[in-house]
């Protein structure tokens, strides 16, 4: 894409009524524009990395037998209080609104209830299971601070799915299907070496639930590591007994700010109890499904990337999930030597499959390279006179500033 | 797609509240969930015909330079009033809530105050355009009514286009543009030939607007078409004057039953002075912006393919929007070669690129062929005992009923 044509502009200053480095960085960068505190718009460069993302996990969710759909914001009271979940002093975070033709609604916070209300009509024998659905849906969430930009939304984007099980051997191997997609997720989106599998309260069927907790220091949470064994815990299960179960001892954990990119939960038969998801099992008695629930908040890992991984010039994203592998920074533009050769080689990257960003615009070199390091594309080449000159291209690796001066033919190479 | 897998189920009879013919045939073939009235969940199926319609209009959007970003649900009671359009004396269909934190929200019913608002920060100068945005996002309206299925939803999928002018020559192109693209999707989707761009009220600042109208019997509105002319008026705008300009008399108009699939708005320079949208012209004068707005409701155009195409056996999909081009239906499954075979050509019709749902469980022909029918995958092709013996398959149409007998060969050579 040329960045003359990309409507969004960088801005000097962020909001000022913004206080997380993710957001203060992505809105200067033009990847986002604030709406109201927690609640942003994807601009086309967010859109892209977000995308990314739901890409990543789409294909984990797939390669384990999960099927795509997508329900729906406003669902219904009903549905919710079967589950004694609808009022608001059981759930703190509910948006409700009224119809005009009469009657509550509320907005999606979460699916569980929706989902497995809908899963009546298609589970109706042991034979129909077992089944996974996934689905990226837009979350709606009172919440009454929001002060950590995309890490926690008022409306954010969110991959949840659910599992539907006959045995407990087979919800258990679905657990652990997920388990295993979202540690492949975070290896993909580049932030897997910092992520943990973290043990937190089970709540009344299971001993424990999992978390996936991100070593950041603008998380919210605080998580205890043992980084040589792999273990980490969360404080509310911070007990002699689940340590000892675990096989670290206190004095091996070092109290870690963390953010949570995914949890996944253990319902046992209970959560389809409750919501009234009963099958024939293969002796002909009507049985509760074994119900798991995982989710991911994939602007929430947007967030956590870019606090991990910005510096002080700006946005660094792992090429993974970058709106665009390469900057192609053009300078000396006046010159239509080498404006033509600058053109020649972003329809030779493209045609190569390489997502470029062109900048073509004519502005001062300082500016450009202050507004690409802003930008955080993996990597910029700059076609300049001096290059021409000798025959080169100067490519830059924004995560480590590593400078090389490729020829054409080098520069295709390493692309390709 | 395997369909033992799939885990949607068909089923015999819609919601008894279900009223649409639309959304009855969606539910029965496992398309759709029904959340409430106007509100459904995509299941797979759906999601899938909501993908390809979206990617449709997202290519005929790109061809013309509009640049994808995503809007918020969430909106700002500031933004809206400024425009004068918060009250719900001004605007009926609001959702509104009120924030944990303090405050009154609204749902967007629609997004041009808060994309106008957006742009504030991006288009500063003359130089900044024309530019031309557009987003898929879902609407929340608050309709006392929803009684035709996704033709009329509480919640539905909207693509929404918007277009920032800096002279009315840039302007009116843009407008022509989007004209001409939604033409193009018109046809892609199947429905050109009975769609007519018609000419409504213009409101203060033009003498026309432009719908879209589709010829169809569930529609909710009436037209005035004269089909040998091309032209279709809007009975607002159905005067003696509006007649003449347009070259057509009143008794070449037919009164028609059509569905209303997109609408253009042309805002003139009046709904960027309302929001404040303003640049600097090339003598440097502060001026408004010239604005258009131009929506395609996508979940609206997929029910109106299905009232115009579906027939007395179930839903009839144009390949184009299909959720799979190729229902392969084994037959006598229970048998080993013929079962080996089915999954043979699954696997070649795959490799081939070909989109196939292989309905590879054992049940009945009877049961397959009237599910299949349901479905309304263009091409069935049935694996049996009897066309293994005979070394072919038969392949029907649905839309057609046209059956034909192909080798092996021939069918590769025909879905290639």
């Amino acid at each position: 894409m040329r960045q003359s044509q990309l409507f969004t502009k960088t801005q000097k200053e962020a909001p000022s009524d913004e206080e997380a480095k993710n957001a203060q960085l992505l809105i200067r960068a033009g990847y986002l524009h604030k709406e109201m505190a927690g609640v942003y718009q994807l601009l086309p460069l967010g859109l892209r990395v977000v995308e990314k993302i739901k890409q990543i996990v789409r294909e984990e969710m797939n390669a384990i037998d999960s099927q795509e759909m997508l329900a729906t914001a406003m669902q219904s009271k009903e549905v919710w209080e079967r589950t004694d979940r609808w009022d608001d002093e059981k759930v703190e975070v509910w948006f409700k609104s009224e119809l005009k033709a009469g009657g509550e609604i509320g907005f999606g916070w979460s699916h569980e209830e929706p989902l497995a209300n809908m899963m009546k009509n298609h589970i109706a024998s042991y034979k129909d299971l077992p089944k996974m659905i996934y689905q990226f849906q837009n979350k709606l969430r009172n919440e009454l601070r929001a002060k950590s930009g995309i890490m926690r939304g008022r409306e954010f984007l969110m991959k949840d799915a659910y599992s539907f099980a006959d045995t407990e051997e087979q919800h258990e191997k679905m657990y652990a299907d997920q388990q295993q997609a979202y540690k492949n997720v975070y290896d993909r989106v580049g932030i897997g070496e910092d992520t943990y599998m973290t043990f937190a309260a089970g709540g009344a069927f299971t001993q424990f639930s999992h978390e996936f907790q991100t070593v950041c220091e603008a998380g919210e949470d605080i998580t205890y590591i043992c980084k040589e064994k792999g273990i980490a815990i969360n404080e509310e299960v911070l007990e002699e007994a689940n340590l000892e179960e675990l096989g670290v001892v206190r004095d091996e954990l070092v109290e870690t700010k963390t953010a949570e990119v995914g949890n996944i939960f253990n319902f046992g038969r209970h959560k389809a109890e409750d919501a009234g998801l009963f099958y024939k099992n293969s002796e002909g008695e009507r049985t509760p499904v074994w119900m798991g629930s995982y989710g991911i908040g994939i602007t929430r890992v947007m967030g956590v990337v870019v606090e991990k991984k910005a510096d002080e010039k700006g946005l660094v994203w792992p090429e993974s999930i970058a709106p665009f592998k390469v900057h192609l920074v053009a300078l000396n533009t006046d010159d239509e030597e080498i404006s033509d050769w600058a053109e020649g080689v972003y329809a030779s990257l493209q045609k190569q499959g390489v997502e470029v960003l062109f900048d073509d615009r004519n502005a001062r070199p300082g500016e450009k390279f202050a507004e690409s390091d802003l930008l955080g594309i993996p990597y910029r080449v700059v076609v300049s006179k001096k290059g021409k000159e000798a025959g080169t291209f100067e490519v830059v690796t924004r995560a480590t500033g590593e400078v090389r001066n490729l020829t054409e033919e080098e520069l295709y190479a390493d692309f390709s």
